[in-house]
């Protein structure tokens, strides 16, 4: 039985710091009069959410931690009532999110992952720009089914983007990083990015941004998402790797190697074993499912769920591997606390209250500056973020609303922020959870990491709301 | 990264059987006509609900995958919607259960739980028959806090026990379990019993009968549920020991070493950890948060994310303890699972039916006869199930309702129905989840393990009947 670590004095106070400030800042808000228009539980818990996010970003304890925090300060203050404050853990969008992260362990576990992986190296891995093709193309396939995009990233990816570099003698501690790992990684990450904005279940807080949409009466299905995003995303995920293979050239441009190599891990691994057929059918079945969900009838945690059945029922996954799954159950918590959250604040009235008071502001001009203005603005500001959930949580609703309120067409909007919300991380190399894992391989140095993420975020919004606002056009969204 | 183990011939057909077996009954319960007067949904959700019974115990899969495709059916079948197919999971008795899970392990963490045990056993430990009141008290110490009985058994009570017998050179293997050993497991099991039908929070499935009497509009609080079983609990607490001391003696009586062996482990531990302090504030905080609940108008699961909070703060559990808590997470889903199809059944009329269908029959006795039959047909036919849950789930919520149907005051036939739940595992060494765990220690022959049953159920049905009839009386029960 593993005892907890006595914390050391000083990070004892750095916890009891962080701590505070949270505290204060909920404190504070709360003591604050109600703005005309606001009803008082709506601004307590504006005060509760406000400090949950800041909790987030300070850290004093694991985010899942925090966001309970949250939930009970709800109940405690009797700012909701104990139903209302449990409500988030039934909402069906976490739901899908918590299968999907089981389904996700599947690729892990059987290997599927690593094999797709070192079939696109096979197929394009003869040039160094080909591997990193493979390393976005095998993100890509990979994004429906597993939520955690840096499990995406780290589990998978970056285990092939190493093997792969080391292959050719790129390190990231002789000077060698350059050879071809440093391309690779930047490949993965933004490629990854890019997946991320494709799928309404390729990262956590995607459904986060949905059911907020949602909440204010703005329905974005499975599907709605995947067709808006298909043509600016594929787009994005050819230019991008070529955009960085000419601004940041690998030293070793041929690596005739690493397509044998990939072949012969293949051939190491053998035929396809019983449970990764399993796994790849009942990955064909999720997504055939979520695509034509409307037109069967099924829902699309229903069919997570259903999936994740079949991988139980065929062994692929045990019991075990479900309860273990500690990122999920933690995932679990801290978005359905947001959500719930969130989904009061709407309820409440407060992002209304909001929206009209900011948009009586953009009276004046178009919907089109106005709209581009504020996305532009959420884009940006993710370089005060270390996390998509906390943009996402603490700006979404009160962005979209705004941007209805101006009058941009209701679905566009909600999408568009959403897509955002993924794409906005390439800036640093703290803004999402592959930031860390990839820069911290010590491939990329921090001016490198923060120039290319700089380029990439103009070159993807331009490719999004340029080629992605033709494509709307075209869907009829605006 | 684990690979599942792939199952052997055998038990991959031994799995199958049993899963087609489950499928079978929901398949000929679905395929029989709805009873006139019973809605067509209600009627499948019953084949269901059968089918995740006996799913649960023929057990193909663990409890909550059996209980997750219970869930999963529901949805698939169009018989519940998805929102009402996942409001078990923000069920707010379920999170009593979860978050009380995540307090018990801080009890095993601190050692806390051990060193009650170790003062128990230091204060009447001098004689034998005295141990094996201590072995009861600690776990009565413990019960209010940690719903899984079995971790009180297993983690706490069990390893105090061997240490102890052991102490004594008494051992399972060797012809001496009969000196010491046996006894103490026999007043180990029956005492776990005892305790967990004293406090709702004693043991997992008493939440779920409390939410089924709910269900009737029979309101149990934590409080109520303590009072009630309090004095016909105590007295059970001291006369069983007693009885199995008389018909199931020790060979050893004396026992001055042990006193003193407690004594010296309680040195070895030295004074109390800050996070054993800690721990028991917390404890002592929920009791009084629990009991007085109503007057500070404090829900009891409010009160327990309230504790689990303090436990986070003052690093007694980290986060990490909360996700790891497997045992929690199964509870979680099984609970919810089984607690929404209860409600379901209940909310679409099928109990409401069977009461009356059933309830006609006892139309020409007085309610104190029937209410005796039903609640003795109720206890005694747990001799054919491996788990309270199992039990409770396919039988309380009838029983209940045909109970008041033929007169029974609805608060005392909840209650005794409830208290019942626990103390009908006195009889197997299959019944519930700490008899495995205690007769598979070896020390007590399974003749004996069934025939002290036996006898303590009947003390046990005449205690709580008897002076607990009496007690209800003066509580206005009846």
């Amino acid at each position: 039985m593993p005892h907890a670590s006595e914390p050391t004095q000083r990070s004892r106070w750095s916890v009891a710091l962080r701590f505070s400030a949270t505290l204060l800042v909920a404190v504070v808000i709360w003591l604050i009069p109600a703005p005309q228009g606001v009803a008082v539980e709506a601004w307590h818990l504006l005060a509760i959410f406000v400090a949950t996010i800041v909790g987030i970003v300070l850290e004093p304890m694991p985010m899942g931690a925090v966001a309970l925090f949250g939930v009970a300060a709800t109940m405690l203050t009797g700012t909701l009532t104990v139903n209302d404050a449990l409500s988030g853990f039934s909402n069906r969008v976490i739901w899908l999110v918590l299968m999907a992260f089981f389904i996700a362990r599947g690729f892990i576990k059987t290997g599927l992952g690593a094999r797709i992986a070192y079939c696109f190296v096979g197929l394009l891995g003869r040039r160094t720009l080909g591997l990193g093709y493979s390393m976005a193309a095998t993100d890509f396939v990979l994004a429906p089914a597993i939520p955690s995009n840096t499990a995406r990233a780290g589990a998978v990816v970056f285990p092939i983007v190493r093997s792969v570099a080391h292959a050719f003698d790129s390190r990231s501690e002789d000077g060698t990083s350059r050879k071809v790992g440093a391309f690779l990684i930047q490949c993965a990450f933004h490629g990854n990015l890019i997946t991320s904005a494709m799928f309404l279940t390729a990262m956590a807080a995607n459904p986060l941004a949905a059911q907020m949409a949602g909440d204010q009466g703005i329905e974005i299905t499975w599907a709605r998402w995947a067709v808006a995003a298909s043509v600016p995303g594929l787009l994005s995920l050819l230019v991008v790797p070529f955009v960085l293979y000419k601004l940041y050239p690998p030293q070793i441009t041929e690596t005739p190697q690493a397509s044998q190599m990939a072949k012969s891990k293949l051939a190491e691994m053998g035929p396809m074993k019983r449970s990764e057929w399993f796994m790849l059918g009942t990955f064909v079945l999720l997504l055939i499912l979520w695509i034509f969900g409307r037109t069967l009838h099924v829902h699309s945690t229903v069919a997570a769920m259903f999936g994740l059945c079949i991988l139980l029922i065929t062994s692929v996954l045990t019991w075990e591997d479900v309860l273990r799954e500690k990122a999920a159950w933690n995932t679990f918590i801290w978005l359905s606390a947001l959500v719930m959250m969130a989904s009061f604040l709407s309820k409440l009235g407060l992002i209304a209250w909001f929206s009209e008071t900011v948009g009586g502001l953009f009276t004046d001009v178009g919907w089109i500056p106005a709209f581009l203005a504020l996305s532009l603005i959420y884009f940006y500001s993710h370089y005060f973020f270390a996390s998509n959930t906390a943009h996402v949580s603490s700006m979404y609703a009160a962005f979209l609303a705004v941007a209805v309120a101006v009058g941009t067409p209701p679905v566009l909007a909600a999408l568009v922020l959403g897509f955002f919300s993924n794409l906005f991380s390439s800036m640093t190399h703290y803004s999402t959870g592959p930031a860390p894992v990839l820069f911290g391989a010590g491939f990329v140095q921090l001016p490198d990491w923060w120039k290319l993420g700089a380029v990439v975020s103009v070159v993807n919004v331009a490719i999004w709301l340029g080629i992605g606002g033709c494509w709307w056009k075209i869907l009829g969204l605006w």
